[in-house]
């Protein structure tokens, strides 16, 4: 999938990668490509919401070390001249988030300043894996980076959004007034192999409800819309972004949506079988949709071929039933 | 000014009150508003922003603390079980904090929670100065506690305005998922005695080019409106939301708006003797209008007999003549 012509990790000379959230689904995803491209990864995650068989898989790798650390309360790496260290550390879906706010809230915020600190130190550049929550509950669709969003302060999940609109912040503040080279990357919704089943999201809930032959939850009449990325076309725009100067936020994400019964469609086409789905109603907090403005991801880092959506789901289920 | 029939500090049995920043503009108020009711305050400031005249001003008193320290770092105190931690400290202005992001990023999220965990383990109250900052940009007029706000999470204010949404939703974080007891308020725009000279907002520009025999500056054409409240009305609704249990946030502020050149004809009445002005083009960071909706507060804390603004510029002059 990595296009040749255009810059990327791929064809970069060996690089050393401190990646916070290595156990979790996005950062195991970096830590296999990056050391399948001859990189040298440090892995820290403190397993909160990560999960130990994405460590596991890369264990016995020679050029993979794990630290099980907090990081907001500190990265103890002492190790070798760090070209990148990349922020992925959080809680990123609501049930995890809601289940531990204050942990939220600070792996935002001491967590993203404790990698700042440690880029510094090192002269490398900091990498921070920010979120299309910031936008919130948008009043422009879909969202460009310049769109200052609608989130509420006090709300239950202003523990993710806030956070993470403070790690923007601080991470501006330390490109600014103490010159680390920095990039921000807005994630929208991702899925892919390595996804926690109790992730909560729409795409685990069809897969893992279908795979033991249970009716798929649809809320509301499944009228409503989804855009799904697929966790590789999100890890070749961070590892373009990587090798571009480029400071300000962008998005990363795939703005083709789907509704809730075309996405069963597909698991159904995938799979084979026939699947039987149940109307719910609609609950207070359903996720609000968002779509991804990805014009600055097209000036910045080029094209892209995302990968079509039963493809992307159909690795998914091979992965599970390994 | 305090009205013996509604709830306050001014009533209580005596409290032991931590305050941060208590050598900043609004914090030394508090403190001497505390002091002359009886209370018992423990000052913490680290001058980032304070003054050490505002420390003097009570170190003789038999009933003041001072620690000097900065808060983000940890509060220091090893005394009695406190029945208050008010967090007050960071700097306030546009050039105050954009001299000093990293710290005012910093005193907003650490120095909240530092504050949070001291009073979660006193079992005391927890009060945060939030700020009308956090309504950003607003599209809303005037801004009710309801409105989301619109701040940009990169911009160069942002190192203040996410701060104070961040020490919001973590204030709630801690209420919510630990029990803590605690306030919020959002500051509109204060003036009175011992502001910093080089505050920068008009109100102190314009008394201190008045008294030097300088021409006042006015930017653009003098008819952009402000409104602005005296410290001793913002002292009296923190005092006596410390009394009610309510923990979504209260504006605190002024809805009476004056123009700049009204404002001018008011300080000439003060000062009694001709005043001249030059008009200067308008910055492009020119701050932004905001005005508070005060229902909430009327609901929650009574009505107020507000400070007329002459009489508040002639207190505030009669302090520096001193």
């Amino acid at each position: 999938m990595p296009e040749t012509h255009v810059p990327s990790t791929a064809t970069s000379d060996p690089l050393r990668i401190l990646i916070t959230g290595s156990a979790g689904f996005v950062g195991s995803h970096l830590v296999e490509r990056f050391l399948n491209e001859g990189h040298t990864v440090i892995g820290v995650d403190n397993y909160i919401s990560g999960q130990v068989s994405n460590t596991d898989l890369f264990r016995e790798h020679p050029r993979f070390t794990f630290i099980e650390a907090d990081v907001s309360h500190g990265i103890p790496y002492t190790g070798d001249k760090l070209d990148w260290v990349m922020h992925f550390a959080s809680p990123a879906s609501p049930p995890h988030y809601q289940q531990f706010p204050v942990e939220t809230l600070m792996v935002g915020a001491q967590g993203t300043q404790n990698g700042l600190e440690l880029a510094h130190a090192h002269g490398a550049g900091f990498f921070l894996a920010s979120t299309s929550e910031v936008y919130g509950d948008p009043l422009v669709h879909p969202q460009p980076e310049t769109y200052w969003g609608n989130v509420n302060p006090i709300g239950v999940r202003s523990c993710y959004d806030e956070a993470k609109r403070y790690a923007e912040a601080i991470t501006m503040a330390y490109h600014r007034s103490r010159g680390v080279n920095t990039r921000i990357i807005r994630i929208f919704n991702t899925y892919g192999p390595r996804m926690r089943p109790d992730d909560g999201r729409v795409i685990t809930n069809f897969v893992h409800q279908a795979l033991r032959g249970e009716p798929l939850t649809v809320y509301g009449d499944g009228s409503q819309t989804r855009s799904f990325q697929y966790i590789d076309d999100l890890v070749e725009g961070i590892s373009r972004l990587m090798m571009v100067k480029y400071h300000e936020p962008v998005n990363l994400g795939n703005d083709e949506e789907f509704t809730m019964l075309q996405l069963i469609e597909i698991l159904r086409d995938v799979l084979q079988k026939p699947l039987h789905h149940d109307f719910h109603l609609l609950p207070s907090d359903d996720p609000v949709k968002r779509r991804p403005c990805l014009m600055r991801r097209r000036e910045v880092i080029g094209e892209f071929l995302a990968k079509p959506l039963n493809s992307g789901i159909e690795n998914m289920i091979g992965d599970l039933n390994n």
